[in-house]
């Protein structure tokens, strides 16, 4: 178990401790049935008071994440199975004695999690995206040069792919050459690559909160002293931004500028230009998320932040798993000068290269027409399912809970009042076969449990209406129960 | 530019940062043609004596890596261009400042250097992969499903390939379920996996001198105190590994037993079961890398150290990129326990999974009988190029260099005389469109100047004749030149 603790941060220990194995249990890191440290233990290993644990694992149970059991010790609670004594010969209980480097790994639990209706993951339906078409370019590309099989890519990414996306990123307005770009495994490598490249122990990133939980994952694990701005309907606000910049000089500032994920905000280009000076007064990198711009429902949003880049500040991230073929994997990457040579470095030492099979499979639908034909399609049809669930919220769901509208995306964000905590809610709709991402995965620091993302890109229509009418059902008693008991959440 | 010097090392300060220095450059992480700091700031940065940087510079001008220009500061030496001088308005000047944690990243410049006679990278030739039978397969298997092409594999890897290589370990006598495994890209992904999830700074790790320079690039990435062990014709030498074990308690012992890289040597079952004991006895991770135990020319060698591994200490890495197809780019990595959980939070943290597409590719393949078969054909042809080389260096060769006959594998080490630095050789193979692996890449610590590896699985006899002859030539040129100058080589 690897907690890290900050002695001067402002969430005291026991909270740090507490919010910690919380991280540990939701990401699987600690397994359901695992027994914890004592706290005798655990206070020696972190130097801390015996109290500050025994109130990290009071609040703990009450949460009811744990179990201590008189005499035995304290488990993780189990969502199947009734806490059994540890096996004392199992033969890779030595395992818990090598420490590790990974606080967090929290989204790949809800990442793909089968489900009847699947609201949770930001997919696009399969019947949405292109397959036939790929397939015949796939199968005529390797009918005419099965050699391809037997090359790698170069590390940076096959030269070929890197030029179309060059020119694809013309209508963004990001400048960028063939040379400038990096063909990675999707965004979320990009970010780790990212990370693993200028961000170690102590080092400040400014993450916006609520945000994409992968990243998250990705910077805690490097170790970094993660600071937060909250986002509202314009994105992040910058004045808080600027606050911290000039206290504590972070070296990165990760943002999501369009279509936020998970909250569906849209930047405004005034912030856009504001965030841009802030980087370059404080020296620092802006690291530029942006995985589906090109799904917007009414009018296009803002360029890029990279579209203003002259001092190379900015490390754009594109992806094309979602809107294009998820199971090829790939993103791009721009950025420039000594930066990008550090990057692709980095990509070296991680794999030496995306396949050279999915980047030449994608190559003849982005060099076509059908690239931007089928974008428009997928906005026309995503408009639909973005409708129907307002339109099934304004109806279902209860009237204490609210939610933005987003203009693009494929997500939409929607709060409950602080005393629902949506991890149960997960836990009733996984009951009726429904999924969605639980709020508290997308906060980097103070976790809030009362928000949901709906993700509405990924069912049909009939899905969506089934699924939307379960969920709002769910809510509507959760909500009328909560308020009989009158009951006060436990932190 | 980021130097790490350890003050308790056995090597010198100066000549920590004149290998430091050498590995960025060596890696294009530090370019051509920049400006390097000067001694002053050096010295303040790294907090050493004014003395120590100079004397660094110095052996760094006497190697020919820089050259100080009077006045003006001191600048990489280039390969293509006289120095020139730094461009004081270059917007991207300020990234300089930004530190970085990547200190080497040398094994991505020797890896598929375009050449007309490739001897460097380890792969194997097009026309000796079953690229056709592939081709016919993936056409197969998305025209009857195109819908692969729109979803994501689960991030362990897929469940129908993980199932197929449990079955195909079984040969290995590697007692694994596809649970136990997990699909990465290529080996390098599987390493990188291990390091970022138990490898931090200062902890100890055991690599053999020499080793596959893509792990040194990887673990000193991680920060790891690395401590080396010989290799002799039975391997890692295992009395030097007990001392170092019992002095220093390593996190991790890394090795190729089998068909080692580069030297060729196998591991004896004698020599493998005392390195599980050693694990056993510190609590250690062994990581086993077996990037082409398939390719035997002879008897077949020992199984895997993981055949014997009850309790867990080891860390399998079988790669199918070569031997198969590299523009897959697949490797598999099996562990047990909670050593495994945690590298599956790592790699959805690295990438959230490997591309479905790459996966479902080769499947059917590696089900059918036809894997097994091909394994065989390619284990006589390259017996049959192994062979040529041999001869052709028994022939051709100057007599003041030896060799290790490999057993298995694709490639041969060749030593020279220590007064030969074989950096020089490649530049001179360049020229005449050859290309190899110089063996300073492949040292963790205290870099050795004068091997090469050679490759003979990638090039067709022709090839490999006409290339060996060149090579040959040169090497035997530049022996009869350095005789009759009589230098000393600079360190």
């Amino acid at each position: 178990m690897h907690i890290e603790i900050q002695r001067n941060s402002e969430t005291s220990l026991s909270k740090q401790i507490f919010l910690s194995i919380v991280d540990h249990i939701r990401s699987g890191l600690i397994p359901q049935g695992s027994k914890l440290p004592s706290v005798r233990e655990l206070s020696k290993e972190l130097e801390v008071s015996f109290v500050t644990v025994v109130k990290a694992y009071k609040e703990l149970e009450k949460g009811n994440f744990i179990t201590a059991i008189q005499g035995k010790g304290t488990f993780v609670n189990s969502e199947e199975t009734e806490i059994e004594e540890i096996d004392e010969d199992f033969p890779f209980n030595w395992h818990l004695s090598i420490q590790d480097y990974i606080p967090r790994a929290q989204f790949s639990r809800f990442h793909h999690v089968p489900g009847e209706i699947q609201l949770s993951s930001s997919m696009i339906g399969p019947e949405l995206l292109p397959n036939r078409y790929l397939e015949q370019e796939i199968h005529k590309m390797l009918s005419e040069n099965p050699r391809i099989l037997s090359q790698y890519s170069e590390i940076q990414g096959d030269y070929n792919l890197r030029e179309a996306m060059s020119q694809y990123l013309k209508q963004f307005e990001v400048p960028t050459t063939p040379d400038n770009l990096l063909v990675t495994n999707g965004t979320q490598q990009g970010l780790d690559l990212v990370a693993r490249t200028f961000v170690g122990p102590g080092d400040v990133v400014v993450m916006e909160s609520p945000t994409y939980p992968g990243a998250i994952d990705t910077f805690r694990g490097r170790g970094a002293s993660i600071l937060t701005v909250p986002v509202d309907r314009e994105g992040m606000t910058v004045d808080i931004l600027q606050n911290l910049c000039d206290k504590y000089k972070p070296k990165i500032i990760y943002t999501i500028p369009t279509f936020h994920n998970p909250t569906g905000a849209v930047m405004s280009q005034k912030r856009r230009k504001k965030i841009l000076e802030i980087a370059k007064s404080i020296q620092c990198i802006i690291v530029e998320d942006d995985p589906w711009g090109e799904i917007y429902f009414d009018k296009k949003p803002p360029t890029p932040i990279k579209s203003m880049d002259y001092y190379g500040h900015v490390i754009y991230l594109k992806g094309l798993s979602k809107t294009l073929a998820p199971s090829c994997r790939i993103g791009i990457l721009s950025a420039s000068g000594s930066i990008f040579n550090r990057l692709l470095a980095a990509k070296s030492n991680a794999d030496l290269g995306s396949p050279l099979l999915t980047q030449k499979s994608l190559l003849p639908f982005i060099t076509s027409k059908k690239m931007i034909d089928h974008m428009k399609k997928l906005r026309t049809a995503l408009k639909v399912r973005r409708d129907l669930t307002l339109n099934l919220l304004s109806q279902y769901a209860p009237e204490e809970i609210s939610w933005i509208i987003p203009n693009g995306g494929l997500n939409i964000w929607i709060s409950f009042p602080t005393w629902i905590d949506t991890n149960q809610l997960l836990m009733e709709a996984k009951k009726k076969f429904v999924t969605f991402l639980p709020g508290s995965a997308c906060f980097p620091v103070e976790q809030e449990n009362h928000h949901i993302r709906l993700s509405f890109s990924y069912m049909n229509e009939q899905q969506l209406q089934k699924g939307i009418i379960i969920l709002c059902n769910i809510f509507n008693s959760e909500i009328t129960s909560k308020k009989m008991k009158n009951n006060t959440p436990y932190f």
